[in-house]
């Protein structure tokens, strides 16, 4: 029996990546410009699935959404200190509109901040304008110097589902941090993608903010890849924007922001973890067809057959279900198989002239190759059952995966020897100094993740660069 | 009664549409770059509802959707002659990746022909990948040098649904345009929007044309707003961009074209032709909330009241329907009634005390401001057939309207008395020759739409301008 094999994922990623996105029609990455892709067919039914899911878990928790305008004014750009710093070596810069060069320069977007702020001082007025909790769903742009790779480093990320909230108070900007993060738990949870959440290092925050948090992903190449990040902004923004509101009493204070996002790297995420050599495979929740249905010819029985395809077909769509039947004559029954596993169809269904007799067919998952016959008449309870089963399972695999990739290790020499086999995760204590996180940095070869938010155990040891006693424990990944 | 006053709507189209997309929380135009705005929640709601009719007909009809990048190399905008000519002087143009000039300048796309059709070149080989039906939504931008105005004139077009279609011969494209202008007949007779539907004159075709059909719709002010156009692009683009296919006899042949959008300013017919001086009216299909709820308060009878509510919005929103209590205590029911007028919901329901005694509501509809009892009991039954009827009453107004402003004249100064008046479209016979047709735009100083597409019967008379005979009707207006 076929059984979900990972070499060529595990041992060449990049390349698998790259193809499986071509082959299952997700991506194509063949665009004249570097880091820009197009989004084919497939891969966009699957790419609104999840915005659906993004939507829904906002939505949800009084998230309002709007859409901003693309270009940003330079002198906007330019007002938060911090912010205009990391981002000016990698502003896409428009200078002229037509033939004549325009009066002052309007930057692609490379987040929203500067875009949203502006608006935000003439909307809030006082506290019953607070909270407002604001998101939209669209590009951005990074002139990014780094190899690009599709849907992982690109220049136009087409997928950026931005969050931006404003408070009266830090107590509801830290509590709105704790929902941002519970709102990405529960996407990544959806997808049955593993994470880890991590406070990043002072010197690696996001520009302009209090503090970051991350979702980092283990890629099967053992590399991780940032994607979510949650952020409390303060009133740095609000300062530089001049966002003031009217209290209870009267006076005026600034705002205080969060802001969060998650790009289609949540959709490469999902391709990488879940994905095998034989293509891409989706929970059913994400998948634009659940069930295909193929017919498996039979001379004799095979208006009999495709009529039990339709009625199945039939009855799956009318119950909820996006279910296909897979009618080309041109191909065999094989090459169907191939066709849809590459595009990671969670359940396949064949029926052929002895299953027509018996009033069954055979049910075959697409992450673990199981079949299993099943009567017709049973199709209906038994397939949300299945359906269930399928995420459950891929979801507490991938868990499992990555757990094992985390390591905890008590000196230098494990770590660097870990991380040069790409192992994955290393946890290590760590005093918590900018110096000693930099050595360290320096001496592992690999980028500080932050310290764990999601570890609640109190533990101690001492900082594997300096030996003082150190409370935090602080992970390390070769990153993306 | 109050009735449905369309004179501010009228008399000052310009000021009343700006406002109304602001007090009815649809778009904010007051971002710091001209010719940009910001969806606002409300508005992004009927924008997802407007945009997902679209999908639906272009799903319906074997149309797959794609996301192509926002970005065109130089290259690639100037492949097409008559394309560059019209589109240079309106381009923004990409200078500068970070702090450094980039090797090439990009523009941001103003349509994506360009865009996608060197990858048609990629994707397209053999007949069988004939036709090949896409659309995308999204951003597409032109450096206006005319008056901007929100949703109608804009630097930043957020909401272009853009088809591109490829075939094997130019009877299959000419079907295809045959196809695309029912499309565009369904969505607009959906929103209830009426339309002229003219082949423009050659001058002012969609460059890199054989030719373009346009949508036209009447604005209150009398003037048309080109809210749709189909174009047949013949082998201009492909013989520009080399897209061959190989035949059934191994031939290579260049594929023949067509393309069609449709952007936000089908929202604005809608916004407009619809509304009236209380604000904007939505049919049900396009309405954020199709029901507002508004409990009318009583002290004695408050909770029986609110319970009431509570079980017809609960029953409402189990049938499907998008209903809502306007629960605020802070208003009044006539500060909520004005609230829901203005941003078009409907149908509102009010519930008083002598309604629950009789265990009825009272229904109000947002078009007519008629009011009738209805036993909740008969709610469920009631309500589809009261939206229907809404529905095909405004668009059957909307039609009446228009028709009552298009005019058939004999002489330029008929036309030229009906023009100065905005009255709406001046038909008038025309030779079809293009020196008629400028001299034509000259004396009336109006423009041409071009002839009825939409007109079957054979007309014949005197071109008013040349005097030959003519067989042409051609469409003169004032145009957005």
């Amino acid at each position: 029996m076929l059984t979900s094999k990972r070499e060529k994922r595990d041992n060449q990623f990049g390349e698998w990546f790259r193809q499986v996105l071509i082959d299952a029609e997700i991506l194509d990455y063949r665009y004249p410009i570097k880091g820009c892709g197009v989004w084919l067919p497939y891969g966009h039914k699957m790419r609104r699935l999840v915005t659906q899911q993004l939507r829904n878990l906002h939505d949800a928790t009084g998230h309002d959404e709007i859409q901003f305008p693309i270009m940003v004014t330079e002198t906007n750009l330019r007002k938060e200190a911090a912010h205009i710093k990391d981002f000016e070596n990698e502003v896409f810069w428009i200078t002229h509109g037509g033939l004549k060069p325009l009066e002052i320069r309007y930057a692609l977007r490379p987040t929203s901040e500067t875009a949203i702020y502006p608006m935000l001082k003439i909307w809030i007025r006082s506290h019953a304008d607070l909270p407002k909790k604001l998101y939209q769903i669209g590009s951005v742009f990074r002139y990014e110097t780094k190899t690009t790779r599709p849907i992982i480093r690109v220049r136009e990320v087409t997928t950026f589902k931005e969050a931006h909230t404003s408070h009266a108070t830090l107590e509801d900007a830290e509590a709105q941090v704790k929902e941002a993060t519970q709102i990405y738990k529960d996407f990544f949870n959806a997808c049955g993608v593993p994470y880890v959440i991590s406070r990043r290092p002072d010197w690696d925050k996001f520009p302009g903010a209090l503090y970051s948090i991350s979702f980092d992903v283990i890629m099967p190449d053992g590399r991780t890849l940032q994607s979510g990040t949650v952020h409390s902004l303060g009133q740095n923004f609000s300062k530089a924007f001049d966002i003031q509101y009217e209290t209870l009493d009267g006076e005026h204070e600034y705002i205080w922001q969060t802001c969060y996002g998650i790009s289609e790297r949540g959709i490469g995420s999902i391709i990488s973890v879940h994905g095998d050599d034989n293509g891409i495979v989706l929970t059913p929740l994400l998948a634009p067809i659940q069930v295909i249905i193929i017919p498996i010819p039979h001379k004799k029985s095979q208006q009999s057959i495709m009529e039990a395809c339709e009625q199945i077909a039939e009855k799956l769509k009318s119950l909820g279900f996006r279910a296909e039947i897979d009618k080309r004559e041109e191909l065999t029954p094989g090459a169907k198989f191939f066709h849809w596993e590459l595009r990671g169809v969670p359940i396949r269904i064949e029926i052929g002239p002895k299953d027509v007799q018996k009033e069954q067919i055979i049910l075959v998952r697409r992450d673990t190759f199981k079949k299993e016959a099943c009567k017709i008449s049973d199709l209906p309870s038994q397939l949300p059952q299945l359906m269930d089963q399928i995420s459950t399972e891929m979801r507490e695999k991938a868990w499992k995966w990555m757990k094992k990739r985390i390591y905890r290790v008590d000196s230098l020499e494990k770590a660097n020897e870990l991380l040069r086999k790409r192992a994955g995760i290393i946890e290590l204590f760590w005093c918590g100094t900018e110096e000693c996180g930099h050595k360290l940095e320096e001496r592992v070869n690999a980028s500080l993740l932050g310290t764990p938010v999601d570890i609640e155990e109190k533990i101690e040891g001492k900082c594997l660069v300096c030996g003082k006693k150190a409370s935090n424990l602080v992970r390390v990944a070769i990153t993306y």
